[in-house]
């Protein structure tokens, strides 16, 4: 275990390693002499490009075929899955704050709170003692930075520049923020939070239950005090996406001059709820609209490593975030299950299983269609691995993320992960081992469980069978107590709770409010209007007992 | 209209024709010309290989990233798609007889009675009086054969080699019959159809209930009298693929070299209900176990026409006959909704959208993905035109397949369909016009119908909508009642009733009980014993006021 010495992995992990461990070091030794080659000839590890945006299901970037089907082309996509790698089985968390932690903390949500998606005010975010990616990369000497849909939280702590980055443009909330303005009243959306525009409801009593105050986005650098950046308008929000793309563009050009190895995050908003009359797709939705840009954009940068001369010296990985929002989607959306069964909050296939790609010419096989199943938290250990800083992935806790460098750069049945634990909010609702997925949520209590599926025979999870798969039953309980075993000696942390928006330079008095109670005068309440900050919601639970079948 | 005079398409057609009549015309004079090069190069009009299998829905075969998801390889239909197109817009009729049907008379099977699954004994079959593309082809100066499961009825006039094939080796039912025998009983298929494997049910007290006689394979020739092939066990079911297969090779050659111009038809049965032990494919299924066998016929052939010098001049046609059988499929069948929703007999896309390829190098465009709209019936008049027969399709009745020649030679955007009327059983359940589809089954009594699909956005039909789409409403209204109309013009035709398997040189005698009444003393009964052979089941319809959303 030479490469990953320092890293708890889940139990279930050791279970491989103790079946493949000798095969793997062979392995990784061929792979450390090709990386050390690539070093030599640039005079740094490899730089790294994660563009992760929201809510694609598996097949709806990369596939020709499927383009067709869904009225949109991914032109840089489908250029991507020629010349690198297409996964037809990269696992996300089922929703974008769980998913946005999951990824730069290399650790299923559950194990640190950020299993629920945060809507403001969330009073709450990502813990100060977490270890991102950026945080590991930065002590190995690279130059780090965020830009986009950040969405762990509005607390001080959780900002990325406080996390690692040297410089972040980042939102701390999603899309939603789009519709909370003036013009979003105007888009059927009748939130009456824009009282200018609002007659006046003679019923309503009490003025302080609504938000007054917001962040669309912070700008910071580490180190320093943040800013708010722009105000909360539709104007401002349309600006943040093409102000990303600028930054990672200078951001990547800089530092391919300087010669300093890099790592940049660029997570799209992608979408605004507000649509644009004017349509460049086929579909007209929603998603094809804002992901063509994205996919635009992909392409640029893949042209600009190209141009810069650092391509074979760069691995990007593009991916979404979780499956499509088919529950509760806005008008024209336009997501869809488009192979697998479910969407974004659903441990089913179709919440979990995304669209992925990754490109790194000379060091990636091209045109590879990679089967083997791997985790977005195995990026977290897949980058400590390519920018040699294992060693600064903390020892104390346990890394979901394994180590896939071998999957990327050996390509096809060269995965090292067989097994997901799929939790919707703090819940373990489903549990994957290989080609089988054993539901546990729903079970029929007395019987030994009806919801078991095979992915192959049924890949979008809708005949559970008993009979079939009874074989694998004792297997999947014994998988599922050596987790929980494993807990009790790791255990989760709670989210961090908190007052929102500190550590900003220039806070509106609206901003300011939001750290104070809305009551005019507190000695007239029985109870401390603040304390519901740190309370955690029991109904975040909610689901442990919907039906699984 | 020069090229289809004698053809009366439906009404929806000419609304197309009256827009785009005049490109087409100088397109179509184009084509002729680059067929009558073709031609003068080999002497004949182009052969033509059509295979159609069961229950596939698209995406199954021809994409490699889907292949990892299914666990099964297609590496023919893979190189089909590379070398020539891979259709994703073609549908069929949703079930097995009618699509049988639909793609040999070229006409949707409500218009003739063949709307519903036929099963032993079925006391009925194709009318005399359609006309198939064998017998177009034929007149033409075709060879003609006829090779696998039929499934067009169980009478003498029903027979492929009644109906234009020189030469046949058919079922007249599907894959059920694999379970009709001793080994039946022991597949947890409980049938009580072979007695001598049965403990006497003191209770039963009707002998005459179950068939006693059926034919599991006939064999004919144009003019002659047929005969059983084989038995109606189990290792003669095995052996109907192989020997089609070495027919259909062999009937290719046989008029490759005396430069005849052919058509062959190979519909394998693919799938027996009874498991092997041994499995050759990831996915371990009947499905995939079955169509690794077709998918490597499928090579076998396009090298055989590579051999023989005859590619350039021959069009491969290959494709399901319907979706997969998700609904009461046998344990282990691994057939699913691979992306569309539905299966065999369901209206949704799932039911209809299969899997579809064609070939025919040099005159087709390698790796041409095909979205426009394509059915299953135009195949019938695009072989006639192919096949310098279009005169001999008859002029008495509506013909709903459009010629596709453009489509097959030009490419993308070159269909000339873009409407579908989606019949389940005898049933108008939906229409689909271009990126719409409007279910009419379950509609609300008094309320527009809020069954409305935009297939780009909701390509699984999960949310129907209403008011987005109610600028349809009209529209398809006026498209549905230009159709019925239409129809008091030309109406439907009911299938053919009567005794089945006459016209056999080697009938058994209980094949011959078959068209006697199963009764000792018929004037002990006070009705026919017969007389229920002519009646239409009502109970075809019932479907008709199904829900719709």
């Amino acid at each position: 275990m030479t490469k990953t010495d320092n890293v708890v992995h889940d139990a279930e992990y050791y279970i491989l390693y103790d079946q493949h461990g000798e095969k793997w070091e062979v392995e990784d030794r061929e792979l450390d002499a090709r990386l050390e080659a690539l070093r030599k000839k640039y005079g740094t590890p490899p730089n790294i490009v994660h563009i992760m945006w929201d809510d694609m299901p598996f097949g709806d970037a990369g596939i020709p075929a499927i383009n067709k089907i869904r009225g949109f082309e991914t032109p840089n996509c489908n250029r991507i899955a020629e010349e690198g790698i297409l996964f037809t089985r990269f696992y996300t968390e089922p929703a974008c704050t769980p998913s946005r932690a999951a990824v730069i903390t290399g650790r299923h949500p559950v194990r640190h709170g950020m299993h629920t998606v945060a809507f403001p005010i969330e009073n709450g975010g990502l813990r100060g003692d977490e270890v991102t990616t950026a945080e590991v990369l930065s002590s190995a000497g690279y130059a780090t930075a965020f830009y986009g849909k950040w969405h762990l939280g509005d607390l001080e702590e959780s900002y990325p520049h406080n996390h690692g980055f040297d410089e972040a443009l980042f939102t701390p909330y999603n899309q939603v923020m789009s519709l909370w303005n003036p013009q979003g009243e105007g888009a059927n959306a009748v939130l009456g939070l824009v009282e200018e525009n609002l007659k006046k409801d003679p019923y309503q009593i009490d003025d302080n239950f609504l938000p007054d105050g917001w962040i669309l986005t912070i700008e910071g650098r580490k180190g320093e005090t943040a800013r708010e950046w722009g105000d909360t308008g539709i104007n401002d929000y349309k600006a943040i996406d093409p102000e990303c793309e600028k930054r990672t563009l200078e951001f990547i050009r800089k530092n391919a001059r300087a010669r300093t190895p890099f790592y940049v995050a660029y997570w799209p908003l992608m979408i605004g709820l507000i649509a644009d009359p004017k349509k460049e797709t086929v579909a007209r939705s929603l998603l094809s609209e804002g992901f063509r840009k994205v996919d635009a954009f992909l392409g640029t940068v893949m042209e600009e490593l190209k141009n810069l001369g650092i391509a074979e010296n760069t691995l990007l990985v593009a991916h979404a975030d979780n499956g499509p929002m088919t529950h509760n989607p806005p008008p024209g959306m336009g997501m869809a299950e488009t192979i697998f069964r479910g969407g974004k909050s659903d441990y089913w296939e179709g919440g979990i299983r995304v669209a992925a790609f990754a490109w790194w010419p000379g060091m990636i096989p091209a045109g590879e269609i990679v089967g083997d199943m791997i985790h977005e938290v195995d990026l977290y250990t897949t980058f400590a691995r390519l920018g040699g800083a294992m060693e600064q992935i903390p020892g104390d806790r346990v890394v979901d993320g394994l180590d896939q460098t071998a999957l990327l750069i050996n390509g096809d049945t060269h995965g090292r992960r067989d097994y997901n634990f799929v939790y919707t909010g703090p819940v373990l609702a489903a549990t994957i081992k290989g080609r089988w997925k054993r539901v546990w949520v729903g079970d029929h209590p007395g019987l030994a469980g009806a919801a078991f599926y095979d992915l192959y025979l049924d890949h979008r999870e809708q005949f559970p069978v008993l009979i079939p798969l009874l074989h694998t039953d004792l297997a999947f309980k014994r998988m599922r107590v050596r987790h929980e075993i494993w807990k009790k000696k790791y255990p989760d942390r709670p989210e961090k709770r908190g007052v929102p928006f500190t550590g900003l330079e220039n806070p509106r008095p609206e901003t300011e409010r939001l750290a104070k109670p809305l009551v005019r005068d507190r000695s007239r309440l029985p109870f401390d209007p603040l304390e519901f900050i740190d309370f955690e919601p029991p109904w975040d639970d909610f689901d442990r007992d919907m039906p699984g079948g």
